[in-house]
């Protein structure tokens, strides 16, 4: 078949893709004999054989094509494999261009070096058997399957020389991050972002049936993905000679495509905006297992899922191990590999060279080109605040002042972006929009505001985009926040685990070089979603992040904006960190002037002694997490002063949530001395919290004074009524916690009956008010400080 | 404008949508003066106005047009809401219909009864702002958007006759779930099972931001529908006259158009497999905000995102009020309503009557049409275990016999579906396939296996479809399990907590009747991904369950197939819960004969008397919840019997994990006088569990002996590595635990440093074996029970 590749290249580069294959086979089987010098032997297989084949020869194939692209064209590229599972096939191409062994010199390019390849592979103490960050070249696992187009996309923004190739799994095409992502195309300026050239590999098959693109038709898929905006290139066959002509033509033409968008846009004058083009994407049908056995025990494997992972086991049966032998000798080894196992220099020489190789681009281990974010001063930001109390701030839009400024003095370099669902102004983080815009290539009307081609702010309503977009523009070592409501940041909780992954398997490989931490604001919190009602109250995340490993996750809960202010600018400065932040984003009274903000949220937690009469001899410790649990705790106080004048009451509040957990558990947390001083060694202590309040339990169990703890916090309860009603449900609110104090003071004993009868009192009160009224009494919302 | 609707029949649909708009605005706006009857006064506006307008005005109309085709064509039909922040026009058009009244008498169908309807809106103790279990004719709440058109397959399979009308927000459409779940008609066979209409509501714009498919052009967007297989009708405009015309035309075409569907695939030979057909969809573009105020403030509203919620706020300005009283009189409230506040007789004759209007429809009420599974005896698939430890077997693997059977015999009722996605045989539970498929409508090849256009088993890569499918499949009435590797279930984390909250409100509404629970099988668990990788193992899901409503969450850790038979016929036949089942598919030595199980499992915990020697005053308690933990426990209890042969243990297995729980806190938990029972109130407690440990503080920390309680779990540390080595990592290990246990008794105080030292030879041992052998040493492989 006539096309692009000269009779010598195509042999050539056909012998470039057995010798992957083969090395992939031989790291899916072998412990011994890697060039099959000796008849291949029992002991030569390893005994437990771990590792996926199915997709691994489509992710060589593409590999050896790309090469030659990025070679022929001097290509600034990376490669993004959605199958994951086909990790031997990328550390397999790796390997072939030298990337594997400057990364791991033991993996030698000989006899040796490729026995230990092979033996490594899904091995104790080797490598995984997926994609992972042990993979030069990666920036995603693909472990669990979905985001490799996400994350090639927030790869893509605001890296104008790159194209990232994202292999797409068809099976992984079913999931729903996956077919969200699709859109991205609307968010990605040609004239100042990169391109992604997705290629949907469509072997046809997953574990065990079918995939739904596979069987769709041509018609269909073509539909599909022109309705996604693309236009789809089919590259189909199952002979590699025809299959080599095909993809090499199809990629010249989608690179020229890629860079005729590109040269139009960026031609453009400055005064024009670039329209939506249409991008190219490949359609790479080919079979599952392609070159592999055609036929395993009578049934057929080449072309089915049988050929997903280990096609032939169980060499208890002679036959198996002919089989194997015969598969692994159909790439014909000894034409690939000289005597010494060195794969031959006029095939290594079609791979690009230095940090032109995938597995060497410096884009898929970030932190290499990580700058810094320029940051204004925080403190010029700061509310001011003459006394605890006396004034009230949105602490979310004091916030967005300095996050504008974060993106203003960060605009040259272009590598900080803000992610929100469609809440980016809900949020009230809209100050950023006097310097940059959000980001939309899609159709605009007249009455469209803060739409730009060149805008920052990613929104669109999907928290999968917004959280993939961040991490794959993190890990390429640019910036960025996202700010989402907090109960459906639960929605990407997986992204979550497999990123939390990532970042604690990478801060292990020396070579990875430290990325942005991810940083989440979750505002419009369980208690001020009054208004939306029982679907928008979930704090659970806090809990799901605090069972990551403790040297990647950081939790905060500042009480006030200062306190805000200044969390959120430690965290964009931080590295290899989760930083969960929840705040609200409601009008609220102020504690901290900035410089005991600082002070507070650098230690952690620490004493309000403003608000504490205890003279070092406290009867109860009011401690408190998060915003509204330190509001309804300083109201409690103002109670309970009013109630049991003679009181001795220390507030402790808690901003770094991980201080309260042991130091052999969390670096952040406080030592046990450290602990007793805020919390008594046998003082009751009431602790309303943000969340659910067994997490204080779990973090605390081991404290001395544990037994003392009471917690009130989210039970679970809810809808739409008013604000205070919100915590009442959860008997979090100020006269619960007053009645929990007295009721723990022995002293006061006499005194429980008394102000239990006046706590139902308030509580039939609270009920005839606000179903009366529909809104707070006056007497909580007029409530301030002023003990 | 010409078109099927008389100009008498037009405007009397029109005067209903204009009812409904006007029913909608006053819930939105209005606590006094319901009818206009004076000139609409500041005390007549609610204090605080919480609701969502944008959406609304397009629901009702939509709902008109339903009715009307309902009613002509006699259709059994539920309407689907994927806007549900539009609650206040399905509680208009419920209470036109007169359902509303039906469910709740004292919203009267006159003056006192509007103003009842108006008031409760958003008001403490009265109804959320969204649709809610609390919505007649609802199954579906859509506070978290995107899971509108998955659950109306759920709801559309094995409901030949049910047409389910979905409407899909435009901003909703771009969340993972939704842009997934249009290839659910892949899956849904027009002979035996309903028919879902979609209606893509594109009214442009979300909270802030146009919506992603209003801006792509027509062209893409009817690509892209036909690319999802469907064939998509365009009703536009926002001349209320011509759109009532279009739409009226447009659904009588869909609707002529699934009967000859449905008609050609149920006059099939039964030899002959149905066409996947092209079902219609329709794109119902409207303005945001139809029909309310065009401009405020001098700002565009209607037509904008700045109708998403309430158009006009502030009252204080006299001409808002002026204007909201133009605006609710636009609908001439006079000619809809009697002087009593009764919708006119006329009117209220175009809506369908009794079980046919869908406020009333007994599929949204699916407790009302639940027929109990049929159950085969499970004892008969019991696993016969002469005694503890001497057969192996694959738990799941006896559980697919047992399910088999289940689907077996409801195959007639059609009423049990399994789900999984891509796992089922790779969870074990093939032997389904032996009575059905799996549900396949694309494409088939030779190759396939166990497809069927009538399977009962779907099976998809995208864990959001699974869930979906089931939540909607159980809403409606029918049962189901979803099998899942136990780390990729927190894909649907968030879903979760919206069907949690469902459950638990619905529980307390005493018209909804009692559905099946959700039950979930996680299996491939933490402990058995050693092959798979750190992305495949996660136990967190069993912590995110945790924190929902103790009355609605049950999660079991069968140590055995016996147990996990019995949990599951408990599991199938319960109602309202959510059932997480954790068992591995590997092959186990087997604890427990059928009938010792069941006792076990239903008591919760228990003493395992048979592996106890503690002559009821143990030196230690060995606990253990899960069955690799269990294992690790039993051969850590040889070990120590090897090693302090006169050590007193006893061995507690926890299979119903909330049974550690205060009774207070769940209904499941122990009386603490049980609880001292089993863990003693002062002998120390070496817990092995399966998940992260802080759950076992946290359900303990209560309980009197909780300082003695120390655990072993997963520790967030994993990769490609042995079986035991997974265990080793997490410090898990029999050795481990062996160690643990010796060090806090005291009168082996004398022994730790030689039993330290022999732990780390072991350990030293352990590592080079696997090292060099790529499996486990042959003293692990090969235990057994035998003490």
């Amino acid at each position: 078949m006539s096309g692009p590749l000269s009779v010598e290249l195509l042999q050539k580069m056909d012998a470039y893709w057995r010798a992957s294959n083969y090395l992939s086979v031989g790291q899916i089987y072998l412990q011994g004999n890697p060039l099959l010098d000796s008849p291949l032997a029992l002991e030569d297989i390893k005994p437990r054989l771990l590792g996926h084949w199915g997709t691994t020869p489509g992710l060589n194939f593409l590999y050896v094509h790309l090469n030659r692209l990025i070679k022929d064209n001097d290509l600034d590229m990376i490669y993004i494999i959605g199958p994951g599972h086909g990790g031997p096939g990328l550390v397999a191409q790796t390997y072939l261009e030298g990337s594997y062994t400057e990364r791991y010199p033991a993996i030698e390019q000989n006899r040796n070096g490729m026995r230990r390849l092979f033996r490594q592979f899904s091995w104790p103490f080797g490598i995984p058997s997926h994609v992972s960050p042990e993979t030069p070249g990666s920036i995603h696992e693909g472990g669990e399957l979905g985001y490799s187009l996400v994350h090639a996309y927030g790869a893509a923004f605001d890296n104008p020389n790159l194209i990232v190739s994202c292999i797409i799994g068809d099976g992984e095409a079913e999931t729903g991050a996956l077919a969200a992502s699709w859109h991205s195309n609307k968010f990605l300026n040609p004239a100042h972002d990169g391109a992604v050239l997705p290629i949907l590999h469509l072997n046809g098959f997953k574990i065990a049936n079918p995939t739904v693109l596979a069987r769709i038709g041509h018609q269909e898929l073509a539909a599909l993905m022109r309705g996604y905006g693309y236009e789809p290139y089919f590259v189909e066959g199952d002979d590699p000679a025809a299959v080599h002509q095909c993809l090499a033509k199809t990629l010249d033409t989608v690179l020229a495509q890629i860079r005729q968008i590109q040269n139009t846009a960026r031609s453009l004058p400055t005064t024009q905006n670039p329209a939506r083009p249409r991008w190219p994407m490949v359609v790479f049908r080919t079979p599952k297992g392609w070159t592999g056995p055609k036929v395993v025990d009578g049934k057929p494997v080449e072309g089915t899922w049988r050929a997903h992972q280990v096609p032939i086991a169980d060499f208890k049966s002679p036959e198996h191990l002919r089989q194997l032998e015969e598969w692994m000798k159909s790439y014909r080894p000894h034409e690939l590999f000289d005597k010494q196992g060195k794969f031959l220099d006029e095939l290594a020489a079609l791979a690009p060279t230095g940090r032109r190789r995938m597995g060497s681009n410096p884009h898929a281990n970030g932190g290499e080109l990580l700058q810094p974010l320029a940051m204004p001063d925080f403190h010029e930001y700061a509310v001011t605040v003459p006394k605890p109390g006396l004034v009230e701030a949105e602490a979310t839009r004091v916030l967005g002042k300095f996050l504008r400024d974060v993106m203003r003095l960060n605009l040259d370099r272009k590598n900080f972006r803000l992610f929100g669902p469609d809440e980016t102004a809900s949020n009230r983080l809209d100050a950023v929009y006097e310097v940059c815009g959000k980001a939309w290539m899609a159709d605009v009307e007249e009455v469209d505001v803060n739409l730009s081609v060149n805008g920052r702010v990613m929104e669109v309503l999907s928290e999968h985009l917004c959280q993939g977009w961040l991490e794959g523009y993190l890990l390429t070592g640019r910036h960025g926040l996202f700010s989402c409501y907090e109960a459906f940041i639960h929605i990407i909780d997986s992204m979550l685990n497999q990123h939390a992954k990532w970042l604690k398997v990478s801060t292990k490989i020396p070579w990875r070089k430290p990325i942005a931490s991810l940083n989440y604001l979750l505002t419009s919190h369980v208690w001020r979603q009054d208004h939306n009602g029982f679907s928008h109250q979930d704090p659970g995340f806090i809990d799901h992040v605090a069972n990551k490993k403790s040297d990647i996750v950081r939790i905060y809960l500042p009480p006030d904006a200062n306190c805000l202010l200044s969390v959120t600018h430690h965290c964009l400065r931080s590295r290899n960190y989760i930083n969960v932040i929840v705040a609200g984003k409601q009008p609220q009274w102020q504690w901290l002037d900035i410089h005991s903000a600082i002070h507070h949220c650098t230690i952690g937690a620490g004493i309000w002694q403003w608000a504490s009469n205890d003279g070092g001899d406290p009867d109860v410790v009011m401690a408190c997490a998060g915003d509204i649990p330190t509001l309804e705790t300083l109201a409690a106080v103002t109670l309970l002063r009013e109630y049991v004048p003679d009181i001795r009451i220390r507030v402790v509040n808690v901003v770094d949530l991980m201080v309260l957990q042991p130091p052999s558990e969390h670096p952040h947390g406080l030592e046990d001395r450290e602990f007793n001083k805020l919390f008594t060694e046998d003082k009751p202590v009431i602790f309303a919290f943000h969340g659910y309040p067994a997490m204080i339990h779990k973090l605390s169990y081991r404290r001395r004074n544990h037994d003392n703890i009471h917690v009130r916090g989210y039970k679970e309860e809810g809808t739409t009524t008013t604000p205070f009603d919100m915590v009442v449900m959860n008997n979090l609110d100020r006269y619960q916690l007053a009645l929990d104090a007295i009721g723990r003071i022995p002293r006061f004993a006499d005194l429980v009956e008394k102000e239990t009868a006046r706590y139902w009192a308030t509580m039939q009160r609270h009920k005839l008010y606000i179903s009366e009224h529909g809104q707070d009494m006056p007497e909580v919302q007029d409530w301030r400080w002023n003990a």
